[in-house]
């Protein structure tokens, strides 16, 4: 299980204005925190900073790295922006790039970065045709995908592919499309991983905080082993490790009961 | 997706102080909150009244009939108490017995009874060798009991499959078996049911009905469709409402926005 922790983003707002004042002291406080609540990775995303993005991007890793030693994930849209969080950043791990997709463009643009650093990779489930609606379609395009990657010299085990999930208020199956994608690309492809946010299957609902905790478990019960989420949401995370428990993940439920001294079902 | 509502057993200390003092207004009270809950059938059981079980299921049945239509389930480990209580049963619908089993003393005894009152059936998976310990146990025993019953002229869409939960305290791959077991069975009868009790799984753990629920969510993610639960238990009926929404089992989420205007998620 890869736990991506999602909260540096610039998309929201405590970040953006620590990021307008540099406030690193705000950063590495939600750097630590997340680390300390069991993240895996950090995601690093400030791709809405339009024409600062370079310059953030480099104050933000380095920022980060000061405070602490979990692996970063550098989420961009753009090359240029990837490129400069990726070379900053320190020795020992391998990092992971926020994200590649089987547009072609895109493909091109981002795959001489994953070599060159020798990344992780998110691999979203989009062509250049566009967004996916069946399972068959996610199956389609994450075979391309991994078969290109491959070529290209990334393992399977490097690869998470994001099978994109998209709001059940717009079509009552899209829950299922994804649930039923991922089981058929885990059959394909066994060592490939899964990643991807949750927060759209809730878009346009009530109770979206219920259905996104579901879908996660959901999900894993299909065989998703990463998401991007907020670490320090207890309920979540309480969530996952009493999936993976049940899940036949935990041996003798170990972090289960280290969850539950912690107090996070309280 | 059916509910049996598993409230009336006089297992239940409430239930069996209404019992002794012939309280049928409480016994009613029990009854209609099921069936206004949702429940598809209520769960009628006093097999640990010995020696007055069959006087106390033909009141039993006879008290909850006066107030509610909702059909009932027959439940004890005696044919003679299966059989007063099916006897009483008004007409108009399918009864369901719970239980069989693949032990043959048992099958034995109640394949009369379902086959007299053209019965749907609760059928452990449990044999003479004793309980299942793998998915493929699971697998073989059910295939048993299903081949035998549609033998004996049971339809697949009548049985409903228990596949026998054991607590993860005890082995931390019992609830990832019956995951699998469900998986399996299903892929074999496409067109048999489940049904299943809960907390056998959370035995001797912390945070029990975390892991009640979590697994309410994982085995409906495996394809189960049936549980005898509380129907009262708003947490939990929620969590089978907001399942069965991701699953692309709620056309238009419209059973999902009704629970949400309801309540249940408050």
């Amino acid at each position: 299980m890869l736990i991506i922790g999602e909260l540096i983003n610039t998309s929201r707002k405590a970040i953006r204005e620590a990021v307008e004042t540099r406030n690193a002291g705000y950063i590495q406080e939600v750097a630590c925190q997340q680390a300390a609540a069991g993240a895996n990775y950090l995601d690093v995303n400030c791709g809405n900073m339009v024409g600062q993005e370079i310059e953030i991007m480099s104050w933000l890793v380095d920022t980060v790295q000061q405070a602490v030693d979990t692996p970063l994930c550098i989420d961009s849209p753009d090359e240029a922006a990837l490129r400069t969080g990726l070379s900053l950043l320190k020795p020992g791990y391998k990092p992971m790039v926020n994200s590649i997709s089987a547009e072609e463009k895109r493909y091109n643009a981002v795959i001489p970065l994953v070599k060159e650093f020798a990344a992780k990779i998110v691999a979203l489930c989009i062509e250049d045709a566009g967004m996916p609606a069946t399972a068959e379609d996610r199956l389609r395009i994450a075979t391309n995908l991994v078969e290109a990657l491959e070529k290209d010299g990334v393992a399977q085990d490097d690869i998470y592919l994001d099978p994109l999930i998209k709001p059940l208020s717009t079509n009552d199956k899209h829950g299922r499309e994804v649930l039923d994608a991922i089981r058929l690309i885990k059959e394909r492809f066994p060592a490939v991983h899964f990643t991807c946010g949750l927060s759209n299957i809730s878009y346009g609902l009530p109770n979206r905080a219920v259905l996104n905790r579901l879908f996660v478990v959901q999900t894993m019960t299909a065989g998703m082993d990463g998401y991007i989420l907020n670490p320090t949401d207890k309920a979540m995370m309480g969530l996952v490790y009493a999936s993976r428990a049940l899940l036949g993940q935990d041996k003798y439920c170990t972090q289960f009961l280290k969850a539950h001294r912690k107090g996070l079902y309280e």
